[in-house]
């Protein structure tokens, strides 16, 4: 559907979304909507204003704007934190911009079940600090927990630190509740372990950016806190020696642990540098921040044993042991600021996160460094190794112009995202498609998967208005 | 569409599938059909036979013969091994039966990604008899795994002995190739951790019971074998003092075992008996069957003896331990040969598989007391009560004609559904609706999630070809 062809949000529809929500949650001045135009990603070409904000409070209030955004053809695009990475909540074609940032109540802890009943609003990590008392948590968070919300995890199926262990965030995904594009309530899964009774909507809906519904209810599986955790810092001359010991941990360590991050030598020092860190990163060429739990002190002593011993048997300058909760913060707090520090750096950048098998990640590491020269501007890596999802981010060569700039980053992008399908991996491991990365979806899938998938979003979605224009058009 | 819409199997359209397989993978003699008509429940009314039965050996193959369907509009049944208890791989409307079969080749190891690719026709026990050499094993099998194909384990999303602590099948699925309902091959995922880019098909495909496609390889994940395992039988004087131990091991003990199996006297002796087996089980009026491993010797002792000592504290009888092959092998068999056992006690008998939250089993196991007494029917009830989901299996009343169990059986049915719906629990959590529970679906789910899948399925399958008349009719 052609932007034209969309109704207009008029005085009547603004009239009658405040009839449904009262008017003091419902904006149409410029300013109010400006923070609603974009999410995390720097650059300004990927924002787009909203032609007015609403802010329901219950499903039944969605219910009623989504009928009234089909009787009259208006985009609606669903919105989260707005953490995102790839546009997914920016409303490109205007209309309706839904927020659920008064959606933020914990509904329930049901510790006999293990499960807790959460509002689509709930910042993520509020969730693990009201459990705290439980000896419970939910596993399946991003790095963005402090910011991020529940609902926008559930829409991106968003990774995280904790992935090679704990998996990402649809493993924790029992139930929902969601309203579809034409404006139904609809209940799927339950606090159940298993069921199998019809399609797998629940793993349809995690995942989809807000295109085949809005989510207004998640029932998350906790599990028990592990009793002991232990952060190591290796330090590795150069990347392919440390990228090369990440398969190594779980094949010949036989060690699944929580965390593998990789920094590659420019990330370490933009963070230290950005954060004032005094830690020996001078001298490394790269680093792994491995994270070991579990139930038990001596079974994690002896993993992270194993893990550091493999780890100096195949070229690690130095590894650092943390098992408090200041060292460990520290160590992560480098791997967390790597992307807001290279903000500060440079607004021109691109922060992918291709992923890989992870056998492949040492192949993958020369073709980056070759794209890299061939377009004259850096590539800085970092991300979850131990999933094979790396947050390559080509960053404008301060003597391009943005003419230039503009010119090369889609055909970087490109070569980078063919090299990744060469080595069987694919664009997007946890940050999603959105309208960033949109044109290049052919390149990974084929016209009967793209189709496929249209056909799914046509069949529930007939007006086109439930978050149009992401993950492909239709 | 009705049957009568649909297009006939002549002469031509069995010389077309001659043609893409050879005559001798296409048969249409009646001896040699019948084996493909019915699957494993019991119950003759749930068979059909089908026109043809075609043995293909490629994903094109199966891609040509889905075309040739559209173009004459006849239904195809993709089957595994016929080992379902739905009624999912029967060909209700006749039409084309697709036997995998000859799909059974182990494709690739690769232990460096730990996944492993295979057909949909390998048996499923296979799979971990060739990885025994490699450490590694499938976590996500069910228990028919020495016959069912993973094929049928994806269809049907199967849950298996070892889910309360790996999960069930879609946990493992990380790719699959599969032939559209219009005939076009996709293949979604790939050996990765994680990825976004789109709709999550994968998941859309595990459980939808051959209706969205027809699997052709599947790229599965695997774990390192546990080092050490025991098994616990716990022996309790009855029902509810056994199963309401069953969500404290999690909780209280916080031990997440990797099985937790429950059987009722009735099911117990009559597995024994069919067994000969000359375990102490008279005295018991129920039992927990728990199975712990890990990475660690010491951590599964300690784990198991929590549990026994909860379950000594909660009312046991007596505890065994079984911490051999040849001791664990004699308990699990009295488990798995219940069903088995009752098909000989009588062939008349419904063998359902609901689902509750772990901690309303307690709650359930009155009501499936009251509804045996009801409909005066015993209801022998045993299955993974670990994970909430009960094999309560209503059997015919000798007492009864079977024009009244015909007319008994439904009613039951519909209460027990009711009964376990109101424990906030669903009609299956591993066998599936196929066509024998299709008609129970409107007590669990709504008309508008109904629609939902509806609409998904008319849109990947505007003929209705695919797996027809399973799950909700279109």
């Amino acid at each position: 559907m052609n932007v034209n062809q969309y109704g207009k949000v008029d005085q009547e529809v603004v009239q009658k979304l405040e009839e449904i929500l009262g008017s003091q949650f419902v904006a149409t001045d410029h300013e109010k909507m400006e923070p609603y135009s974009h999410d995390e990603i720097a650059d300004e070409k990927y924002a787009h204003m909203p032609d007015v904000v609403v802010k329901p409070e219950t499903a039944q209030q969605i219910a009623d704007i989504v009928k009234l955004a089909n009787e009259k053809k208006i985009p609606v695009t669903p919105r989260g934190a707005g953490s995102g990475l790839s546009g997914g909540a920016v409303p490109i074609y205007g209309g309706i911009l839904l927020s659920v940032e008064r959606m933020n109540h914990i509904i329930e802890i049901d510790t006999e079940n293990m499960m807790v009943v959460v509002e689509p609003g709930v910042v993520t990590n509020e969730i693990n600090e009201k459990l705290k008392d439980y000896g419970l948590f939910f596993a399946g968070y991003p790095m963005s927990l402090e910011t991020c919300y529940v609902g926008g995890n559930v829409a991106e199926n968003a990774g995280g630190g904790k992935a090679v262990k704990y998996g990402v965030t649809e493993r924790y995904i029992m139930g929902l509740e969601f309203v579809t594009p034409t404006g139904e309530i609809i209940n799927v899964g339950g606090k159940l372990i298993k069921d199998v009774t019809g399609y797998n909507l629940r793993m349809l809906m995690v995942g989809s950016e807000g295109t085949l519904g809005i989510i207004t209810k998640v029932i998350i599986k906790l599990l028990p806190v592990p009793k002991a955790q232990v952060d190591l810092l290796a330090l590795f001359p150069d990347v392919q020696t440390a990228i090369s010991v990440v398969p190594k941990i779980m094949t010949e360590g036989g060690v699944i642990p929580t965390a593998i991050e990789f920094m590659d030598k420019l990330s370490v020092h933009t963070s230290c540098e950005y954060l004032n860190e005094s830690l020996p990163y001078q001298q490394a060429g790269a680093m792994l921040l491995i994270t070991v739990d579990g139930s038990d002190e001596q079974i994690v002593e002896r993993d992270y044993d194993t893990i550091g011993n493999l780890c100096m048997d195949n070229g690690a300058q130095e590894v650092y042991v943390a098992d408090n909760y200041t060292t460990s913060e520290r160590l992560w707090s480098v791997r967390r600021n790597i992307a807001e520090a290279f903000k500060v750096v440079s607004p021109h950048q691109s922060l992918e996160d291709i992923v890989v098998p992870i056998g492949q990640i040492p192949a993958l590491m020369p073709e980056i460094a070759r794209i890299s020269e061939k377009y004259g501007m850096q590539i800085p890596c970092y991300g979850h190794a131990g999933d094979g999802n790396l947050h390559a981010t080509p960053i404008k060569n301060p003597n391009d112009s943005m003419d230039e700039w503009n010119r090369k980053l889609p055909l970087a992008l490109e070569e980078l995202y063919r090299a990744t399908l060469k080595l069987g991996g694919t664009l997007s491991g946890e940050h999603g498609i959105g309208h960033k990365r949109k044109k290049y979806m052919p390149i990974v899938k084929t016209e009967a998967e793209l189709e496929f998938m249209r056909r799914i979003k046509r069949a529930v979605d007939p007006n086109n208005i439930m978050n149009p224009g992401k993950i492909f058009d239709v």
